[in-house]
């Protein structure tokens, strides 16, 4: 069918991203007389939230990741279509891409968000990021296999570079990937590696500011930070880091730490297809849209999740999985009661479900609504209407949560199964190393 | 620990190659108050037989692969070397890799076999073959992008390229892919593509010969044969490959085949190590060694697997985990028995477990030993001694034997899941795209 021109018979709907808003936004349109055209780089939708478990090869990559067509099968209504998008006209109302011009009545920007390296080259050149699959890959990769460089590195200088980790930003992707390492290296590398002592690895991370897991109260906070340490983690807070080299990580105040692998945990900005879109960015070149997530100037045209600058009472949304996914609903309402049938529907209300981060095995945090009718409660105090939990309750409320969450049932008994067996045997079983590293990778993935 | 000089205390024995062959030898080796050193270019041994299956999305890379380190973590005399072997030297009685020489008193060489194009350059690169972990990765990216190429693609000649497919070889490789192919077809991309029509896919497997699966009785031949053309399979016997281009492939008539993807499932070499070990080569660079898996002149250095040219009951031993296993096994005997201790080993005997190779879901063929005491039946006609199955029974006899033999519970219990729930929802959902495909490919990976 011809992407170049909308359809005679009814309107086309294009959504730009696959991830939990866009996917959410085009399944939510389906059944409503609208055609609804399906735009990602990659062919599967992915659950971000647990990439730190494949970068530490605790799970398989098809664990976390599901087909997108196979999530659409049944909507013979959704077209999808694997592509990059390379810019959006605005007034022409079609978007470029590398398979070609595609038209639309109706835009939904869901292209997600990149880590944010805040024009640091050094740093982009050489820490490891953690947003996509390939990203969990090449990291997993580097992980196992400066453990393999170290085995036989007879220097001691150089084995301490390869078995020091520098994790930068003590937020949920620093705070879970050093706990998930920590426990790598006691349950699998002191096994697979019998010259290898449990002080030969130093996992560092960083903080910029005075606390870990900002958003959580202070209470949870500190529970966190016992936690890595008594994994071994060692945490340094109000530290900021200047730059980096093939030898280390260079700090602010000129202190040098001398490790092969930095990861870089903190600050995401919207993903590059914001730099053509001509409209109004906020922070982080997050699309400026209004309070029913549509363009100022084009209400045909809308953003969402983290890749739109939305707020809500006074401070932007989160740019976690729920927002993402209540605004593409929302978005679908828009479209589907209000732009074509000139309803009027209830303004955009965030329902905060809560988060949670694992540390460890039966390790979490967790602040999540006391159970009683949303309605009731939301205008009370977040103190009064959430419930704040650690350790074992935490982490079972966390599993069961990010189970649920899983992409298919398929993939949710696999990564059952996985964890369970993990969880049983402390073994991360995933651990191959299936290519080069990071920069040295042509390839988008491993 | 100095790898470039053996211990004082104890012989040093080095295993070139983690596969069926070099990791049950090294296993072996383990316990006789020998230092083993296990090389190879993989952190992980791979289980080949199943790599259409990966191939095709079936099973996820992590199915058929486990950790080396993990399988050998109680064998605290095996030392794991991530490394490649670049050359043997045997006067100096060390070996070349990539991470330093590393010195042996015995030598093992089980480095294994590659793809053997007989030196055609357009085929070497443009078809994709389907021996490692990144063959298989490479080929289930080309499998599904050209499915997502044709469903944008408005030329109807390039979409039917995009989805023609040209398998060479009617061996197990091109009979399992071809029929593993048509049903990833049938059962899934006729469900992920709304548009797709069943006669628009073509699945073309050409044979040099005059009948698929040779090694195997007539009747199982024709089996095969109606079965793959019932899956929609186009079957060509007596039919030479030319040679390859962008377009599609030149068969030795002069007729051309318009295609997009060639996938080379015929003939094998040995791994190209062997052009650097100065040694008596037989077919395809095999390294000939004498009755004790010995090369002649080195009664220290052996060569086992698909990597040596032996010769057993006048015929060659077939290129198949049981003679690689076997082989492996011997060879730790003499090494431990015979060259240590004097002693006197029976010769080496290869026991034909028989072979078995799957043409669908609940379709294969399989031929092997009748129940009976080996010894006592050894010396009777094969045709007495074995046992011809086809259809449900060759295949539920395939499944189990594939289960048994997958490495680690944990990856049995995945294999199992996805497999079981493969077969029940005819669904295979491992089809995600990790990376651009084949030569484009720069990483050793997808």
């Amino acid at each position: 069918m011809a992407l170049n021109e909308t359809p005679q018979d009814r309107k086309r709907v294009v959504v730009v991203g696959a991830g939990f808003g866009g996917l959410t936004c085009a399944r939510k349109l389906s059944g409503h007389g609208l055609e609804i055209v399906l735009v990602d780089r990659n062919n599967y939708t992915l659950f971000q939230p647990l990439l730190y478990q494949v970068g530490t090869a605790a799970l398989h990559r098809e664990a976390i990741a599901e087909p997108v067509r196979h999530i659409i099968q049944d909507n013979r209504d959704i077209q999808f279509v694997l592509a990059e998008v390379q810019s959006v006209d605005l007034t022409q109302r079609q978007i470029a891409t590398t398979v070609g011009a595609v038209a639309y009545d109706y835009l939904v920007l869901a292209a997600g968000a990149v880590p944010n390296f805040f024009g640091n080259k050094s740093i982009r050149e050489t820490a490891f990021a953690l947003k996509t699959l390939s990203d969990a890959g090449r990291l997993r990769n580097q992980i196992l296999t400066v453990f393999e460089e170290a085995s036989v590195e007879t220097d001691e200088a150089r084995r301490e570079q390869f078995l020091t980790f520098v994790i930068v930003g003590g937020g949920p992707i620093g705070v879970e990937l050093s706990g998930a390492l920590a426990e790598l290296v006691q349950n699998v590398m002191l096994k697979d590696y019998h010259d290898l002592r449990i002080g030969d690895v130093k996992i560092i991370l960083l903080e910029a500011g005075d606390a870990l897991m900002k958003p959580y109260p202070r209470s949870l906070q500190d529970y966190t930070l016992k936690r890595l340490q008594k994994l071994g983690v060692e945490v340094r807070l109000n530290v900021r880091v200047q730059g980096s080299d093939e030898t280390g990580v260079v700090l602010a105040d000129g202190s040098h730490i001398p490790a092969h692998t930095l990861v870089w945990g903190t600050g995401t900005r919207a993903a590059e297809l914001t730099d053509h879109v001509d409209a109004p960015k906020g922070r982080g070149g997050l699309i400026q849209v209004g309070s029913d997530f549509s363009l100022l100037n084009h209400p045909e045209v809308f953003a969402i999740g983290d890749f739109a600058d939305y707020m809500f009472e006074g401070s932007p949304l989160p740019g976690l999985a729920q927002p993402a996914i209540q605004g593409g609903e929302y978005v679908a309402e828009v479209i589907t009661k209000v732009r074509e049938q000139g309803q009027t529907i209830a303004p955009f209300s965030y329902w905060d479900k809560g988060t949670m981060a694992v540390i460890g095995r039966g390790a979490a945090i967790a602040s999540v609504p006391r159970p009683q009718p949303y309605h009731a409660d939301r205008h009370r105090g977040k103190e009064q209407r959430f419930l704040n939990l650690h350790g074992f309750p935490a982490w079972s409320a966390w599993l069961g949560l990010h189970l649920t969450y899983l992409g298919g049932f398929r993939n949710r008994m696999v990564a059952a199964l996985d964890w369970s067996w993990d969880y049983v045997r402390n073994e991360n079983q995933d651990r191959l190393i299936t290519a080069v590293r990071q920069k040295e990778a042509e390839s988008d993935d491993e």
